[in-house]
């Protein structure tokens, strides 16, 4: 087959791809980042790229959803539809380059009592001799077992293999690393003392690392990258959607995707406290089910059709060499357990890090990723279930949306007096009313609900999410005959035009909220709850969400507002409090064993909830420092 | 650096190899077999070549050892003396050619209790819905402990990437395969009943595989090959000199190439009855401990310096595939335990098959391989010992020695009245007289034990080993100032000369049985044993030695002839009961961890006692049908 030579600008990236490549899979094999929300089924829009010279495959007609004739006369297309037909030179507007995500998973401050899977043992044995010819194994397992009570042991293959050389080197004076007081992982000259491991939440979008002393509890370094399979789809339907298409490979490229992912993370995070990615003796990992799938290599295929089973439930323990991660040769993997297709490790995480079924409140958990996971009940009985939020609150399916990354508005405000907006992007100290040099590039998931709940509060869009037609503001157009509101003005932003929020954003989260609002209120009645005693809003999402504009959205049922937390990556916490206590992994399965899955879908009162729930709530006396003309006319109403 | 061409008549083969390889390097690299039994130290003389053409390093003083001034005026070499330093044609004699072994080691029939490690579950689950919403690895679990009562059990991490598709393609009706009732190794389709394992003995010339239905217990095929190390030297010490010698890579490189050689065999016998290196989901390995320790990639150093401890003594389990070896994926390899770093796991297969631990008799075993490996006593308390029997039993160290390949002399009788010699070679049926087209090449192990112990009964040679000089016959010469007595005329071989026993052969079979009687003998006072009730005689060899003539030579203490035994190869059978047998795999660590070794060599008496049994045993009347002139001369000294 024919090669062709295509550059992208305004980087500058040039390379040979085959004829007939897409655009999008061009940029993938260079290297250039161009963003992609549906994973390249033309249905986001996001990868719209200018042709300036060369040939391309002709126009398609589902590229006329995303780009206007105007667009289409000046070269724009999508890089998922063109073809590669010719030697191409392609601009790449800053709008379609994928940012450089900012990553929001600190790990936590938790109390986490100590008791690693990883303990040290120091012995001093006796060389061998002609009255004394037991093996060096048999004779380090002796040791161990009269000092330590230890036995019976087994010895991972690789510790064997050094075992004699490092015995003799070390003059028979030797620390023993055991795991689980059942394997021996590794053997080490002299007195050692520190061990570690590691921690880590595979995000759908987000990837994050700690690195834990595993003697102190101590998390010594942390450190985060993207998902690298995000450049085959943003969410995990487009993930599993890939996996079915290539039935070849498909499967083979994204563990592949993430296990080397995680190899330059171990090692740059590593590196941050001057140990090598050897020094990692174990790993704990949570993730959603399709990303636990996917890091084991298991077909995450069925995950995507109903009743959406997992492969696996139960916490899974296997070799880190098996899964080709490169951490100390004998290392293990522990995972936790899975609820459900759609209730993953991550929420199990949750669980372990809140402890919802300690509690005698009536708790909800939120974990708002990119998909919603939803926990109810308490000490006696806890349910759990999940809904399709839709990726809105991630940004995706929202005109301007994008990722928390640099240039992202994160916070929104609207003057109820004058309706005049103001915001704040990601990593900026400033909102921009005090700093006329900030520039944003689009608006993230907590900069949509923000926005949204500061037009609602202040009669900008009514109750059924419809803009009120009698606003009159210099912040309202109109765009294809619909109302929009200016968040930004051109001046503002660096993409060349205004940032808006549609009448369809508007109704994109009115359907994650309502779905996420429904799903509650389906587990109340089930479990026979009439009010919440406790909201905890979870998810990476969930540290920067503003509780009281959640709750003027109607994202959960009435809970005093006191009562609701935002616990942060509580997911990465649990994954911590695993690596660190050995018996919270007995506590996960145990709990992902009991644990009701509720299945929404199914559920007879589902529609009609969920068509009532995406209303937004009426406005009332939680929000006293609410003022201005426009709320005072609502409220009139 | 350069490289020349070498070319090996007769065979024709050629290749390149840099300039400064050795010949024998070259004929390894070309696969050209030429003998060496001593691993290419200069010390054996078993890999004489002629140049034809071209140039070679200057001939070294160690090689006039083997090369007389004639034949160095021929153009003869060493092989692992010359090395290349030009284009050259070398021509191989026969002699030195390596032959193809003939191999010994046949399956011997036992009746043996079956109780694999490996059983067979069917199981019939139903499909997930949303009442059911287990993982498919919970389910397949719940399925087996109701029905078979098995929990908790683990998952090879092969299995669960294919679980999902194997239970849907199913339908759900599935075959577990699980090890030791506790490990899933394979899941599949439908009902199945059979499943099949490998016993494999690796001796360190030969290595026999056992191929089993571990339903039914019977071998289904057998296969063997010499060990592919031995080009790196013929016995336990020039191995572990190779690696020594070869920090970087040896003990890879010996790893590599028993790995190899096995993975070849497994997949020829497997063929032999149409099944594929798939099938075999477990594998029982004995062997001595440096074979043992080269398998499992140990450095056997250690095992070379006193006092030769081995790094692992009791039994090994692990998986096949972090051997290298291509079997199936999952399958668990046991290796047997070792009892000391000369008594190795060929001897705990030889106890288990014979267990005389279970027995009130004062046994003795004796495992004749390359070394010697003893074993003493009955049900209250077992010692074993090994001694340096050296390489004469094998045919090193013996001028016309070789293995017990094609052309071999195994059987030697010498008529009493002529003194004429008649003799035997391996796989054919009929003796020199009586098929005059037979053409010898050697003489092995067993045809070397009948030569001695034929001159030794026929007056000879004498009880102290020297040769008779009264004796008057045709078959008498004299070598450089030495007796040699002749067994086949060069008209009877294909080496272009005449096969012989020279006086240093004598006393090297003398060393031989010297050090076996002599550690029998201190074994027995040890154990305060008078007499023996009974002798065992294993290994390979040990089912091809004529027992009469074993004990003419003196190769162990009296015991009745009636009560001695020649087991075959039960190292072999040691190995195959271990596969169908899980509870004979703790008899083996047992017995192993409760025999005691008894290091002869530092024994006040060994050396007292040692030379003592140089000589050849008086001869009495257990050999009534000894007639003849000579004989009767010897009996009136």
């Amino acid at each position: 087959m024919k090669k062709f030579q295509v550059t992208f600008q305004p980087s500058g990236v040039r390379g040979e791809v085959l004829e007939g490549t897409t655009i999008l899979d061009a940029s993938r094999e260079l290297g250039v980042g161009i963003e992609s929300l549906c994973g390249g089924i033309k249905a986001c829009g996001k990868c719209k790229v200018k042709l300036v010279e060369g040939h391309l495959s002709p126009f398609m007609d589902e590229e006329s959803t995303f780009i206007t004739e105007a667009e289409k006369a000046d070269g724009y297309r999508l890089g998922c539809a063109a073809q590669i037909k010719g030697d191409v030179l392609v601009f790449v507007p800053e709008v379609s380059l994928a940012g450089k995500q900012v990553v929001r998973k600190a790990a936590t401050e938790r109390a986490i009592e100590l008791n690693p899977a990883i303990h040290l043992y120091y012995v001093e044995l006796s060389p061998p001799s002609f009255q004394d010819l037991r093996g060096d194994l048999d004779r380090l397992k002796k040791g161990i077992s009269e000092k330590y009570h230890l036995s019976p042991l087994d010895i991972d293959y690789h510790v064997l293999l050094k075992l004699p050389r490092v015995l003799r080197q070390a003059n028979w004076k030797v620390t023993a690393v055991i795991w689980m007081e059942k394997e021996i992982l590794d053997v080490k000259p002299g007195r050692v003392e520190d061990a570690y491991g590691m921690a880590i939440d595979v995000g759908t979008t987000t990837v994050a690392a700690y690195l834990c002393n595993l003697r102190s509890g101590e998390v010594i370094a942390t450190g985060s990258m993207m998902n690298p399979q995000i450049s085959y789809g943003e969410d995990v339907m487009s993930r599993i959607s890939y996996v079915v298409a290539n039935p070849e490979d498909g499967l083979e490229k994204m563990n592949q995707l993430i296990v080397d992912g995680l190899n330059r993370l171990t090692r740059d995070v590593s590196e941050k406290c001057h140990l090598s990615p050897e020094d990692i003796l174990e790993l704990t990992f949570v993730g959603n089910t399709v990303m636990h799938h996917l890091l084991l290599k298991i077909d995450p295929q069925y995950l995507g059709v109903s009743p959406f089973p997992p492969v696996v439930h139960q916490s899974v323990n296997l070799k880190a060499r098996d899964l080709g991660l490169k951490v100390h040769p004998s290392a293990n993997v522990y995972v936790l357990p899975v609820e459900a297709g759609f209730v993953g490790a991550d929420n199990v995480g949750v669980l372990i890090a809140e402890e919802p079924y300690h509690q005698d409140e009536r708790v909800l958990i939120i974990d708002i990723g990119t998909n919603g996971e939803l926990v109810m009940g308490g000490r006696k009985l806890l349910t759990s279930s999940s809904c399709a939020t839709g990726p809105a609150l991630e940004g995706a399916t929202i005109k301007f949306g994008m990722r928390a990354a640099l240039g992202a508005i994160e916070r929104v405000r609207i003057d109820p007096q004058t309706l005049e907006a103001d915001f704040k992007v990601v990593d900026e100290e400033y909102w921009r009313s005090e700093s006329r040099s900030i520039k944003a590039k689009g608006i993230c998931g907590s900069g949509i609900i923000d926005a949204i709940a500061e037009l609602y509060r202040n009669g900008i869009i009514e109750k059924s999410g419809r803009f009120n037609p009698k606003i009159q503001s210099s912040r309202m157009k109109t765009s294809e005959g619909r109302p929009e509101f200016i968040i930004a003005w051109q001046e503002e932003t660096s993409i060349g035009k205004e940032i808006t929020i549609t009448q369809s954003d508007v109704r994109n989260v009115q359907l994650a909220k309502g779905a996420l609002y429904a799903g509650a209120k389906l587990m109340m009645k089930r479990l026979g709850i009439e009010r919440l005693d406790k909201v905890i809003l979870a998810g990476a999402f969930g540290s920067y969400i503003d509780k009281e504009k959640a709750m003027i959205l109607g994202m959960f049922p009435d809970c005093d507002l006191a009562n609701v937390y935002a616990v942060g990556n509580a997911a990465g916490d649990g994954a911590r409090i695993a690596l660190l206590n050995r018996y919270k992994r007995e506590e996960a399965d145990e709990v992902a064993g009991k644990i009701e899955y509720m299945e929404l879908t199914i559920e007879e009162d589902f529609q009609r909830e969920f068509i009532e729930a995406l209303e937004f709530p009426h406005l009332k006396d939680p929000f006293p420092h609410l003022k201005g003309i426009v709320r005072e006319e609502i409220l009139q109403k």
